[in-house]
């Protein structure tokens, strides 16, 4: 009998193991008990882990998020249970196994990891990718973003768009948004910030936002707005173009997920981050990214566990715009 | 000078140890520190401790669930702030101890708990437990629905209705529902599932429920519905006949619930889960359970604090309940 | 270049340390990364460190909060998201460390207490304390209060307002609101106490707050008002005399802050304190303090974080109170 | 079928629960899973908690030490592997419950306590007493040594002979043995400590000890005597006259029992201070405790693993002592 | 380039993934960065997860013991420091993934645990396994024992010869050691058993080993025998046919191996199991396993990062023998 | 009356406060409980802490060594219990507070630590640090070690001789005693490295150490020579010139110290440790650090009391040291 969960005809290497046969504890560890893979062109979405925190101002230990992340992820089944479909009938998913970093060098890692997902990209893969600190963000988006820039939504309680810390160092997982946008990556009219909240260093602290345009949702304005409000703005800002995701579990309370490097307390719960992301059902999602899992600040795991649900709620979007994408290729 | 709150007249002996006399981290411990018995003929509700996870599929742990909520238990004091009454005035209640399990065998397990608590229900006291995973709800069940199904009213993010694990076992802590409904012990119409969520092993997951009848309130729903509106669905569906309740402490979020063995993102918060057993005051509640609470995996406590809570509330309501039915039988 | 941030022109001596030049982690720790000082009249708003739990009647390891939320205060920045201005811009702010105990003795500690803050209040230092538990904010009102009863809000789960424990012991964490009102420093008709809850000794254990005329807000209540309900409330209650803040910890839910002495399920988030919080702006605060976290039960670091954040929320408040009065004295 | 192991003829009532028949994490908690009494009269040996730790000068939770040494004591069985007998085949012993306290009052304490241990001294129960911070052994002493000075046993990092803390409080955990001496309940002469190292607050730190004639073996005279040698020279010192017993787990190196209040790295193995009790063998033991365990400090619980062990050590030779000295008495 | 460490010649397939490429915390996890295989013909030492816990009497969690073991396995490199070479030299080595386990059936599990051995046994495969309590011993041998008895080298701190638990279940990790001898599969006269210690069900509890002729070294042996004694004693049992080696977790005191289900404290140290199984090298090893590692009870890890050392150990001194019976079969 | 411990007559200012009259817990923390200062040519010897963990190659956390290091060392009082003196009785002895690192930029913080310690070095002030991962050391020997090699004790599990990492990086915690030698920093003929071990990348991992003439004394031969053998072997390597000591908590085995990056099983106690540092009185330190001390791995805090302890164990042989060196100077 096969150890595979009743798979739909046209997927069937593509499907996680299924837990119900084989317990959750057992096994090798993959991003949802999916099969590993090497070679990008053979998946329509690749599920890419990142262990970086060498831009990390704080806490470290986002290096350990992605081998956590995975292995919270076996807790998740095939199937969502809102929407009544697995992203695995529609897409072909797997897990590409870790991108590669060097500990000691800031440079090196973001040059190896252009070229990764630019590879990834080239073969057609889309990647969702586990962090790893929210520097992150900035390569991908340079692979992703090399045709124009696309827009940008970023859940998180910080905005990122510092210049520079320590005296002038420009990369960081604080500087990451600007970044994005000096370098044409982004469009700042089609971004959109959820959440931001905490100290500032300054009273002009978004003034680098306002001056390009960027809509920054307060954590006040998320509560007044209410989910489906936010979900509205999002949807207004970004359009129909594409579009990349970057989810910073920063942005949820720490009583939800304790376990991150920069915790501002005062969050939104994880329900109404889900709600938020399944709002995001229809818009050209490029790819995306759950940053700032850190298990050493983590003990009773139930960040990565909540970076595991949301990089799947991230995955059943993402399914839906890549299918969307090859539909109107198609035709 | 006694060592006893100030008790009612007639139930002195039925009380629990003043923690304004003796520190609460003093003393030998037991179910809000109430006396300890073992004839449960002396009783009108009985509490009842099942170390128990011999149903559990993925991570163990609850055997030792009872233990620990018992010593957060020495936290709570006699009377409820809302209601302003207690419910140690009105019944008898006491520890009775823990129910007899086997660590190595599931079937003996499930005849020696249908056993143990076949004698509670003949002496006529009404079981609270603190489990244990959810499996043992089965042979509660069995031993008190033995004249005709009961209602159920089940707090939880899982609706454990999967037939069978691992090559056909049938008895798990995720397929209880299912068995109790097929053997008669619970009216399906007259069950309520209250927080459902999560991923699912097929789309279809809730087939066995709707066809059955049962009422499932998504987390969506019970969101959209707020907790008067889920009271009333819930009172709704059980209506006045005698009805068993179970607290599966996965049904809240893990924020509030970390030390439990399946934990789903995403869930109600303990206020919500405090308001809507409260809304069942009036219901005739033959019984409950607050079940997967899993110390190793709870570092702070938390999760047993909530359990003992929790399992106070339902003390409220069933204490209510006894009280009713007994001015019943008088008149 | 000064590793001090830009600071305003007149306060500059009294600006923290920048973490975007030295890191977070990095230096001698103090409250907000302030400076460090002795002389109380050299500042406006003092912040002491009270390491204390001789009061505590059920689990000890508040004496060591000072120190941790001293640590965690080093992720605050000066300026306020939602008010954009920094209280280190209108007044001067310093730590002035520890306040004096005796972990041996009740009596002498309360009187050094008392003593150590008529020295701040009589150099013109107003007070905002990093507890400890609630006990110290007897000592404290003492030294306030000398000039007639103060008002009084306190957040909090518990009413506080037990007269005695163990035998006749008059001097706990549970009966320092009703000493204080006793001794005339609390005028209990604006007094007003915000998220009461949980099981308690008696069911009249209001009674003492009733009989007085104390403002009770219960969990229930505050959810039906909303916070804009509680905040209008509250103002109403204290008016525009003088008034105390205290903030326990255990008001908020202890999903949000586990590491507290006497944790009771059910209360409100953080967000919602920081709102009700945010909503005293304007009222004649004489002096706050923030208690009962406590680090050997906040194993992830999450209470202290809150105690910081809310000590951050009642400083800014506080400051724009010391500035009107300082103005009102100069006209 | 019996729920006890098999036992022997006379003291079927003493015996524990069998833990291959009732699991160890089942069934409500006590010392050794023995019976629990209140009639010191019925036994020859009383295991006694003292959740107290009101006397401690640094890192409290000593309160909580006894609940956890009594759940970790479920671990151990009746039978000693090397002397191949159990105290419960000479003994009648059992749990009789916690000493009184007050944590809010040390004078009111010392003077529970020492009437709490006058009654069981009076009705002929040895106590071996689980702590609790060191400062119990003074109020135990008090009530056992009335009749004349002991000897004196002290496993401990700390030789606890300061004159006082704080100011002139001269009743602490670090203090109770100077007082012991002072009262003349312990023979300095007859008196030796074991383990003792760590920094001072003066070169002369011993002289109290030595003007007074302790026998002090410092960790450097441990490991150079050898265990063997430790043992003749506690023999040598306390003779064959009436001697208590008092087990510091701190004596320890904190890599065995990193949950105590002022740990002191450095130490001996719990191998080794299990050979020294052992060593013990025949001397007159009056009575014993274990103290200052500090579960808050103790994240995998072997401190208080550590703690049921040395107690369990401490019981075998004590029940030795008292039966030979039934044994003289009859003669 | 290549992102293995330079290999030898003949076995270039079965290298670790080097460290100093590639970081210990990126990357797929497997024992000790080997390759992943599915063909037990393809490799000369099959290395195997076995999570599973259903044989366990008190605190369960091993089942999560592979997954931990594996991770901490990530911090060995392919050379031991001693004998100065690799196992991976000498042998083709790979991480076989976890055996077949049904959590909810012990009868299932042993039937498909033999068939799986069986399986890796008739390809030519020696097995050294990463449990999983120590009931796995047993079905491992099922399997590899098939042509009659073999030797048993047991570190451990208990013998395991229990007959049975709970009223008659005679499979447990605590019984597996009688069933071994009494079907068969072990020579109690050619089985030692190192280390054993703590208290008894009864003083006869080592009956079964005497009678049988099982040499019982226990730990106060241990220690007085040294390292090198111990190790004589071992290959004198032993002899030089073939033998299992079985290396249970709490066999070592409890300060370095704190996260396991039945700890005894008062073991040897880490250094010294490393000794005695280094000293087995040339004996006729014929398989191993590592047990008893149990994760949620291993709060810093370093019980698993024992467990993989000792596998390593264990790796090593398997290659040689595997490398001999190779050289004699070539003969 | 003074809050200092009775200090000498000429040293007073530099004498910590006395946890005998003001808590251990109390107060702003430094190490020791020594003044904090910011001029070095005002004392002898400077404490300095070092939060740095960029040369980390696999897990990261100790850039908050040094914080949890001054925490744990309140626990430390003036005298050493077997020299019978204290340090601070013959050396001006202060906290230097932290040394300034870039934790983006390995680079400028080389840069800049090599400044600063040029600048302590410059005004005679020697210096012990407290880290920061081992990299460290090589820019404290830059700053000490102008004039000409100096010798190094190196207490550890690793020679930390490699050559680069991750493609080339030359500077991390594993090549910089490769990087002293090769500058002339460091004596390899003066170098002795005490209780290597664990696995290695190659077998001739040594190699370098043996060509330049390194005494590498594995945990083998530390064992077998003893702590006396080992001292002996140490002072005759490094003779009576300068000579420095660096201090890696690894070198123990982590059951004592868990809270360190690169754990390796099977190490020396702690009290040997102690020892082995005792027995270097009279050489000639110029300096030393104790490194790798890594807070979030660390949950119980013995690894940071540890490292507090050696440090003072290395003050106590570095402040001989001082006035050796001056009173020659006098001379």
């Amino acid at each position: 009998m096969s150890d595979k969960a009743a798979p739909p005809t046209e997927n069937s290497t593509y499907w996680p193991i299924n837990s119900s046969s084989t317990p959750r504890f057992a096994g090798l560890v993959s991003f949802f008990r999916l099969p590993t893979m090497t070679d990008p062109s053979a998946v329509d979405i690749a599920l890419v882990g990142l262990p970086w925190d060498g831009g990390t101002t704080n806490r470290a230990g986002t290096r350990h998020g992605p081998r956590e992340v995975r292995t919270q992820s076996t807790l998740l089944r095939p199937y969502h249970h809102v929407t009544r479909t697995s992203p695995y009938e529609h897409c072909r998913v797997a897990d590409l196994g870790d991108a590669p970093v060097n500990p000691l060098d800031i440079t090196d890692t973001l040059r190896q990891l252009e070229a990764h997902y630019a590879t990834l990209h080239g073969a057609g893969a889309v990647p969702i990718t586990a962090g790893g600190d929210h520097l992150i963000t900035l390569p991908i988006l340079r692979a992703l973003a090399k045709d124009g820039p696309v827009g940008l939504i970023q859940f998180d309680a910080h905005a990122d768009v510092n210049d520079s810390y320590f005296g002038g160092q420009r990369y960081s997982h604080g500087t990451h948004v600007r970044r994005a946008i000096e370098e044409g990556l982004v469009d700042p009219k089609r971004t959109v910030q959820i959440g931001i909240r905490g100290t500032r260093y300054s009273p002009d602290g978004e003034d680098f936002s306002a001056e390009h345009g960027i809509r920054t949702i307060n954590i006040e304005e998320v509560f007044s707005l209410g989910t489906k409000g936010v979900i509205e703005e999002i949807r207004r800002v970004v359009g129909s173009a594409p579009t990349y995701l970057t989810f910073d579990v920063d942005g949820i309370d720490p009583a939800f997920t304790p376990g991150t490097g920069t915790p501002e307390v005062g969050g939104y719960s994880v329900f109404e981050a889900q709600q938020m992301v399944r709002g995001l059902a229809g818009l050209d999602i490029i790819g995306g990214d759950v940053v700032e899992v850190s298990p050493p600040f983590d003990p009773s795991g139930v960040t990565a566990l909540v970076g595991a649900t949301m990089m799947f709620e991230i995955l059943c979007v993402t399914a839906q715009a890549t299918v969307a994408r090859k539909e109107k290729l198609r035709r």
